[in-house]
């Protein structure tokens, strides 16, 4: 790939997510991680890989204005017509299209080529570690969601099959089960080294509360009774 | 304080935070993190503090919607005003105003009785280990401001002397430095146990962000030369 060419797709690519500065980082972030996993499997098609990665997640403005669309899906069908539009071959077109489509967790639609499951994982990756924690917290905030809620005794819930969400409850649905479903074996491998730092994240914060809670609570108890 | 006085103030409470729930979470930590703080003080008046607690936060509303107003006084004259209105005697007002008012790091408003003391140390505890660091990235979310900056070369900002809002730039420029400023010993001690856990998030998170990047680039550098 020229630079010409990536500086075009990067250009598209940060048009397309103008409003968002972290949903921009995350698109460094999963070319970067990509190509680290890339460079451990045999026949990687680069130019299909990097305009993946580039371009993976430009319709997600459009699946946060109505959470019907798969931005997964969007994001092909744009990025395809986007290549065809700008001469790109029309082989080449797919190729990119099926990473782009095959990226998220659908059992309908997994990536089958080398390089979407470079992509697959490389997303993945960043719900792992501490940036998995990160980005929760961050969208909790846009969200205006809780970190945690509280039991009808008004103790800390650590998430376990909670139905309200907060940053407990989406670390023990999701992020703590993240690290089974890679792809490619170095995938596997950055996300073995990153799970310990989100584990431990969850067990201090919740420890950190929990303590506070139920010693607070006591104390509180002793001053007006029990509530 | 009796059963009946709390659910009061923790009405008043609740009906001024309404809109935000991490400062209602926020509230409850402060409390319960305050009564322990104070059990190892001599001759605390639990009703002030308790009470100021409750309130220390009711005119954060009041800043988001002008920044230019301080939380810290308009919460401790509102306070006041609700009090006198429910028949509290002038004095314990008096107490608990101070508290509230002094509960930020200002050089003109410093915290002079043990209520206000045990408040501010308690409320600087909650910027201290993970919930500090999960409090600020939802912080981030909400003003939607990015994790980290980049350099001029595309490399990863570690945050130090930095001017632009970021996870990074909040953690160098504010988490890192509050373990020094507590007025309790028992304040001290809990900020000190919870010290590491945020200085791992932090390293850890700068270790992973920085390692993608520079392999990443390093990679990248070779399929299209030099950015």
């Amino acid at each position: 790939m020229t630079k010409e060419t990536y500086k075009k797709l990067e250009n598209y690519m940060l048009d397309c997510m103008k409003d968002s500065a972290h949903d921009k980082e995350h698109v460094y972030r999963v070319l970067y991680v990509a190509l680290d996993i890339a460079s451990k499997e045999k026949e990687v098609d680069y130019d299909v890989l990097v305009s993946a990665c580039l371009l993976h997640d430009i319709a997600r403005q459009e699946q946060n204005e109505n959470p019907k669309l798969c931005h997964a899906e969007v994001g092909s069908e744009k990025a395809y017509k986007f290549l065809i539009e700008n001469d790109f071959e029309k082989a080449f077109a797919e190729k990119v299209k099926h990473c782009i489509s095959s990226h998220r967790f659908r059992k309908n639609n997994v990536p089958e080529s080398t390089e979407a499951k470079v992509l697959f994982d490389a997303d993945k990756i960043d719900a792992a570690g501490t940036l998995g924690i990160a980005r929760t917290l961050v969208y909790q905030g846009a969200m205006c969601e809780p970190l945690y809620s509280l039991t009808s005794d008004g103790r800390v819930s650590d998430g376990t099959d909670e139905e309200i969400p907060s940053f407990f409850q989406e670390y023990k649905y999701k992020l703590e089960k993240i690290y089974s479903r890679f792809y490619t074996d170095r995938g596997k491998e950055i996300a073995e080294e990153r799970r310990k730092t989100a584990e431990s994240f969850y067990n201090n914060m919740l420890r950190e509360v929990t303590s506070s809670y139920d010693n607070g609570i006591d104390l509180l108890g002793k001053i007006i009774g029990k509530l």
